[in-house]
């Protein structure tokens, strides 16, 4: 019996943490507002967008060609489902310049203005700040009107039969479905129904639902098995998991039975249904660089059950395990199950690196072949680690397990909070694990690395994929089914959970990742039968205790551990918990299969992969050693990153002064000389300037 | 006052070597025969060349449309030019199944040939051989008889004006001369008269230079300062250092002028020539991934003698800077002999391989930045050495200085070697110091990078440009000038040198690199004056020594040694020296800023630079530590590479014991085992099959 449990949706959970809502208000205050600006061609210097001026051409009201890339109507798909998201957000914010302790002070937040620590106003006017229930919220108005708008609008360029995608609406009328190896039509519907179910479940209005239920139904009627129906599947797999989700808000089955032909038709028959479209297609390729398409690279080249290792676009792939996961479920299909595992295993066994980032090649951002992970030219998307954690969430919603919730976290807390800069202004899409800035040149095999973070892009998937993470992120925090309430991750909030045992209120306070203390309080309305409560174990963790609170009371809880998780089963209808571990700064090595970190260290604390960093660590962070035989030291900072711990270390440099300017190889002897090292969390690096970063150090051997 | 030394002429010069002629051999008996068969589009599997049957067309003797890279043409210029030199070359050979000793046994090689001690019969006949006056040479017939069909076929189809060119000539007529970027028509033209310069050297025979002379006064009419002339300049060097050769041949000055044009206009002017060129032409892209064209690519972005750095596509850069060192000396232009010495100590100092490879990018083939020297996804192209060598060969000739010739002997005895396989059937264009053959992937920043060499390629540069160099390679050992001789390769030769002091017979025997005692002999014929032997002080010798040989006795010279030379004046009309020198396996660490190599010491003997390859150091070598304590040690072997030294040396291995295959990372210890570790000689590498190799490995630094 395969059954899914259950997320606790945005509306019903309020995230209030210090760590999560710097970057969370972000969301609201920089990225929304530009990205607006962005695809309406307001931003000087940015890539030209063109996404609304499409959907008005497509509408009829207004002249004009289409432009951008095929997949363009899906930016504003991505900036509609974050900006749902945010319509119950009300953490504490400050748009259009108004200071979040209610000051009244103007303000523009630039590139300079000083960063404030958490609850400090950052306009620079003195009052303290404690997050309460009564902190003052966002309006919501302008994002909500705009996305009314924009809803609207999208309704309005819909034809008849329901279609609706911009690129093929004014370009390639005659090739809808007829290109769906470069056509993103599904891929942008996929995204349109998310933000569509992420409207619904937000505000409860089901226009936009509406709008896209008429082109799914349109899929419904073009793609199937029956015989007059394409047997073809989406090029850029994404729509399959949004149907899942269309399905579990409309229970319409047709739905979820599209989604599953999707799944099953992929890499069936004898011919690979791309390279059959590209005969007979005739036309041009929109992208030049697929002419001599390969089925792997969208996960088309073996009936998915038959797949053992994660191959082609790593974005691709995960999105297809995440649908492939929900179809599990839906269907008590123990196959695909067992392929969902067994994909699972090759990526976080022998394809991912230590920072959760997953796609190793720079080109065409795919998986390349077991134990390959180089630090300094590989891809590892900022939107695969997205993916990463959304195929984590439901592995885990499905089997309980939390060593899926290991890698979840490890996916957010390194690679997808390093994509986006601690002032919201810029985002990387590639996450090396190591940057010499000189040498990421153009024309070269690093110029997909970028060494500092950039302000917009022509394909703007990642920046949008963050700003919908982050908006979405209390989903990431619990899962529950009956009268159990799993709790994955530490962070700060408030939920409304209907348990089986009661409805019942959650609140967490924690400083996780800073402190491994956090305080759990539950309320049942009504006390029908008894609660379990299962918090997560983290594999870092150590001396894991949990504490019942009663007054000043507290008293050591015994706990069954099963996968990861410890159960305890709570007394009565309002209870206080306090969970402590250690989790000491540690050395973590990789398996010396992966070539690329044979003979190196990084130092992890908690879930964070730490970094050294040029501006702490002098330049060449290629001569440096890590002594392992010396513990490491965490140290709070309060004035770097808005407060963090950094990690100091010993270790030794070498020291390169025997050697002169005109002198490339020589026979000198290496000579090393002590050095005092300072390490900080990977997702903020290049928050300081640019420099040379690395997360992998070599490591000074001792010979026993 | 810059005088250029001279070279002794592939016709002059008797190369009976060892080392060099277990290559040398191949050219005739494999490469040119294959090349011959792949020009003719007869090699099954082989990429297409058309090359002839261009030629053809374009003389109006077969119908049919041009096929190829625009500088298809260069093809077979690169095969007559190696042709040409082996015409006068009657090193000892076995073509069409002959024995080299003379014994009449049938015999085809083929992979699984025995390979066969120097002098030994390679069919497997008992047969004793020494190398003497009278060892049977090829038969020239058939080589002589393709060129000169070839050779007539050029002349019938060269037009009226002296034009050439078969792309231009069946495709683009109106384009000629237009588009210079992507054209190649001047490169070809520089290869054809290259090929028509050794032809004549050889041969004697005029009428190859005289269909080239030709189309170089047409470009002579075309190009120039005068204003109604093109002020443009090739896209590809080559021509340059070409036309020098031909007026070298002809007296004629006006090659010399265009040459300096060419040189002088480069990076010119406001705006770019080929920038503007763009603008005007219209027409498609002949390389489309040059659509953004950026002048750094052809060196055109400054003029030549303000250029500092070494920059864009590594082959134009070192044949231009080839050409700027000719007209340095033929202009006594002391500006450009120094912009030459800066741009030398730029590549040597800063941007050049261990073993002499050069164009670190795997994109287009070019300079990075300094200290930017990756060792696995590199470039390093073999015509880029070869034009190094080109480029180090003049500048020796021009300032007496023996660093130039390390410099040439390191890429020649390292990365040129390594791109032929010791059957002479397969080749590297690009030479990695580090492969791992799991991860040389297509579609990856590794695409460029091959574990195997290739049979044949599309573009055939590096295969015809390494047998030209091994067909030439007389052309490396010595330089004269009045009554001096000046020997900088140590390599079994006999030659003729018209010193003042009288014709003189040269002989040099050695088994250098393998032992490091050179036999010179030299007899004067008429002795007018003294004759100055200017011996080379390698740069890796120590204890040098020089002996004067009389009868039985031997007696130590005292040597004056100036720019890394050991002059001495030879007493009489015929003379013996033996040279000596110690060159112990050495460890050869990088500037601690090539990030790549921080932390690493590779070995080296002579002037070979050694690699640890699987095969005998087993798979993963990136877990292998190098004892750099103990001194490792040299040992001739027999059986391998048809004799080699190879070099042991002691180290350790991370024990990878302790970790599971499901274990990506974790907290394991490193902990380190015994290891014996083999190094052969990099040029050498990938000829026992697929593996792993590696130049560059970890020191073994213990905490003292």
């Amino acid at each position: 019996m395969i059954k899914k449990a259950n997320l606790i949706l945005t509306k019903n959970i309020r995230v209030q943490d210090s760590f999560w809502n710097k970057y969370r208000r972000l969301v609201k205050e920089e990225i929304l507002p530009y990205q607006w600006e962005a695809l309406n061609d307001r931003v000087e210097g940015a890539a030209k967008s063109h996404c609304i001026e499409n959907f008005r051409i497509a509408a009829g009201e207004k002249e004009g060609e289409f432009y951008g890339a095929v997949f363009q109507d899906s930016d504003l798909a991505k900036w509609l489902e974050a900006v749902a998201y945010t319509l119950t957000d009300d953490s504490p914010s400050a748009p259009e310049g108004a200071c979040i302790t209610g000051c009244s002070k103007e303000y523009t937040l630039t590139d300079d203005s000083p960063s404030a620590p958490e609850g400090a106003c950052i306009t620079g006017c003195s009052k303290e700040y404690t997050l309460t229930d009564d902190s003052p919220s966002v309006p919501e108005g302008r994002l909500r009107k705009l996305a009314d708008e924009m809803i609207d609008l999208i309704g309005r360029a819909q034809q008849e039969d329901g279609y609706f995608n911009t690129y093929f609406i004014l370009k390639e009328p005659e090739r809808r479905f007829r290109n769906l190896r470069e056509g993103h039509e599904l891929y942008t519907l996929g995204h349109m129904i998310e933000a569509a179910a992420a409207y619904y479940q937000t505000t409860g209005e089901i226009k936009f639902i509406e709008i896209v239920r008429k082109m799914a139904d349109l899929a419904v009627q073009t793609f199937g098995p029956e015989p007059e129906k394409l047997h073809g599947m989406p090029g850029h797999q994404e729509i399959e998991l949004a149907l899942v989700k269309l399905y579990e808000i409309t229970r319409e089955s047709s739905y979820l039975e599209l989604a599953k032909y999707f799944i099953d038709v992929r890499g069936q028959g004898e011919r690979n249904y791309f390279l059959e479209e590209m005969k007979q297609a005739g036309g041009e390729n929109i992208f030049p660089e697929l002419a001599d398409y390969r089925p792997e690279y969208s996960q088309s080249h073996l009936p998915v059950r038959s797949q053992k290792t994660a191959e082609g676009h790593a974005v691709r792939a995960v999105y297809m395990y995440s649908a492939m996961a929900d179809l599990a479920a839906a269907y008590q299909d123990e196959e695909l199950l067992k392929a969902c595992e067994v994909l699972w295993d090759n990526i976080t066994q022998k394809r991912m690196y230590i920072t959760g980032g997953i796609g190793s090649s720079g080109i065409l951002e795919r998986f390349t072949t077991d134990y390959d992970l180089p630090n300094d030219y590989n891809y590892s998307e900022s939107c695969a680690s997205i993916g990463l954690a959304l195929f984590a969430r439901r592995m885990m919603l499905i089997t309980r397990q939390a060593k899926y919730v290991d890698i979840m976290e490890r996916a957010l807390y390194n690679t997808v909070l390093a994509g986006i800069a601690m002032n919201g202004k810029s985002f990387f899409y590639v996450n090396p694990l190591e940057v010499w800035p000189d040498s990421c040149m153009e024309r070269t095999s690093k110029e997909h690395v970028k060494s500092s973070r950039q302000k917009w892009f022509g394909v703007a998937c990642c920046p949008a994929n963050i700003a919908r993470t982050l908006a979405s992120f209390g989903e990431y925090i619990y899962a529950w089914e009956d009268n159990r309430l799993y709790v994955n991750l530490f962070v700060g909030n408030k939920a409304a959970v209907p348990l089986s045992s009661g409805e019942t209120e959650v609140e967490m306070e924690t400083r996780f990742p800073w402190e491994n203390k956090i305080k759990l309080s539950l309320r049942n309305k009504s006390k029908e039968k008894e609660t379990i409560l299962a918090v997560r174990i983290p594999e870092y963790a150590e001396d894991y205790r949990i504490y019942r609170i009663k007054g000043q009371k507290k008293n050591t809880l015994e706990f069954e551990e099963k996968d990861g998780y410890a159960y305890i089963v709570c007394e009565e209808g309002a209870e206080e918990y306090e969970i402590t571990f250690d989790s000491k700064p540690r050395f973590v090595r990789a398996n010396p299969k992966v070539r690329a970190d044979a003979g190196k260290v990084c130092m992890m604390y908690g879930p964070l992969v730490y970094a050294l960093e040029e501006a702490d660590n002098g330049a060449n962070l290629a001569e440096i050693y890590l002594d392992t035989s010396q513990e490491p030291e965490a140290e709070w900072k309060e004035e770097i990153f808005q407060g963090a711990i950094v990690l100091k270390a010993a270790g030794k440099r070498i020291a390169s002064g025997g050697w002169s300017d005109s002198e490339l190889y020589g026979e000198h002897h290496i000579r090393l000389e002590d050095a005092r090292l300072t390490a900080v969390p990977y997702a903020y690096w290049n928050n300081r300037g640019a420099g040379e970063m690395a997360v992998w150090v070599k490591e000074l051997l001792v010979l026993s």
